[in-house]
């Protein structure tokens, strides 16, 4: 049984794109007792994946050259020699960026294959809805009647975002990348003012449609966009920042916000989420997400890429801002 | 009569020093009908006051050469024709940096005079009490158990901020500039553990007082304290903003941390706040600091420099960290 898997070939100077990466053709050994052996069938492109990539000095949680890409993907238990994970059963794991692989059973985790899409597992119901839902629910718990801007609103977090601040009763304000994404916004998701920040003054916006400021930031950009919200907060302002993927192209993506001493003088409260500090609730978070999502209260948009030979050029993408909703990469039918 | 006033001189390249003020006696007119003359007693110097000496592109707050410094007093009413403050009341205004002068009675607060020093009403009764109690009590919330850092502790809010939080049952750690001070910190105060940030590696000292990371920060400094604080903060860590005395004499004093990224990788909140946006809670801060005072539980410590000549000097010398506690700048006594 063969296998094509993506590794990492050289160190990203400026912007990511396909050479970063290779495709490599490896042999699925036979499994051990006690192994599985199993087949992608969805995996996921995430923004966080780029960090890793920069030469960070000090840091020992470098992607080497050579190494395969780590990622959440979901799959089929093609073969089994483990009790626990008898074949057919749907299983998400951390070994995206590979068409199939042989595992021991650790680090799986085996999920209800009675969803719409099994691509949820490695968006709405992973990684995104629980930073999405983290950062609505737990913390910037938006009240009725606030506003709250969502930058980045037609991306994979932030079209939940703006449902789950909408669903609470706020005024939602959104920027996004194109003007069929501001369009898409307004009409699909409801948001109730959108701007394409490619060519509208985002400060100018904001102003206008809040003149007395914003209440809440909910932050996926950094950089310039973060620089304009703080400016466009209300005093007792508070931002949620769990990303920054205007920063992660360039040589130091942990810098912070131009006008950092605004946040003294408003008396603003930023708080960091992420995923990953928020896994440990996602008993609290996935089951009402889903619920949400079947009973078609909270819509959910993917832009579906297929074969993994085109997942190198769907991660570069997530940089350029051209897709709607979350990026998933086909890698295999059930 | 006559009266001497500072006046911004030139604007600082670098660091503020005397030279950047003047001194200068103008006389003071007979009071009209509805006006007073107040005698200046105390004048506060106070960080803040060397932001808007600094020449920032489009802002409006700068203050112009030649223009008088602002900053709390406490004085006397020596001569009146407004009935609502007579001869000999007490009052706190805005127009330090003046031994006397004409009020309209605008912007006056007349106050108690048994107080143990009327030099409280510039400080722990003023601006640095609400600051440090808005931060302890509203902002951070510190729970018995908690470990807090305090930077800046031996100085004006900060040797509040730490006998707030200690009474809230944290374990306190503390930075101060000089070995004296670090003593003042353990024998006085009462801090738990206390580090010169002159001699010390303040990172170094929070590892190894609190492997498993600090639960709070209180920020008085900005700059390398700030950085070396949000490396030392654990997951769900959170810090209080509010001031960055260490940036005041550069040229962007309004830069942040140098990994603002920690934020989001820890789930950090940094909430800001200053006695500007605080002083509308006056009510609940000022009484019970009050009581703490006269009860003996909070102690108050003051460096006093005496006549107005002087006080240029001493604004200049709150920036090398030379001072204990409070600077106060008596001008006349009662």
């Amino acid at each position: 049984m063969k296998s094509r898997e993506v590794r990492f070939a050289r160190r990203p100077e400026g912007g990511v794109g396909a050479h970063t990466f290779e495709v490599v053709e490896t042999a699925i050994r036979e499994p051990q007792e006690g192994e599985l052996i199993i087949r992608n069938l969805w995996m996921s492109v995430d923004p966080y994946m780029r960090l890793p990539l920069t030469d960070m000095a000090g840091s020992s949680a470098n992607r080497k050259i050579g190494e395969t890409m780590l990622g959440d993907a979901v799959g089929v238990v093609v073969q089994s020699r483990n009790p626990s994970f008898p074949e057919g059963a749907i299983v998400v794991s951390r070994k995206g960026w590979r068409e199939a692989y042989v595992s021991s059973g650790e680090d799986l985790e085996q999920v209800d294959p009675n969803v719409r899409s099994l691509s949820w597992y490695v968006g709405i119901l992973g990684l995104i809805g629980i930073t999405a839902f983290a950062g609505v629910e737990f913390v910037l718990q938006p009240q009725a009647g606030e506003t709250i801007y969502v930058s980045a609103a037609a991306g994979a977090v932030g079209q939940v975002a703006c449902q789950l601040a909408k669903r609470r009763g706020c005024r939602v304000l959104a920027t996004a990348g194109s003007d069929e994404k501001v369009d898409w916004l307004m009409s699909e998701i409801g948001v109730d003012a959108a701007a394409n920040y490619r060519t509208a003054d985002v400060e100018a916006f904001l102003r206008q449609q809040c003149p007395q400021g914003l209440d809440i930031y909910f932050d996926n950009v950094g950089g310039r966009t973060l620089d304009a919200a703080l400016r466009s907060l209300r005093v007792f302002g508070r931002a949620g920042v769990c990303g920054a993927i205007s920063q992660y192209n360039s040589d130091n993506y942990r810098r912070g916000p131009e006008d950092f001493f605004s946040i003294i003088e408003k008396g603003l409260t930023v708080t960091g989420f992420s995923s990953r500090i928020y896994r440990a609730r996602s008993g609290e978070i996935l089951p009402p997400l889903r619920a949400m999502l079947e009973s078609g209260e909270l819509k959910w948009t993917e832009t579906e890429v297929n074969g993994i030979e085109n997942a190198p050029a769907a991660f570069a993408s997530l940089f350029d801002g051209s897709n709607l909703g979350k990026v998933v990469v086909r890698l295999s039918e059930l």
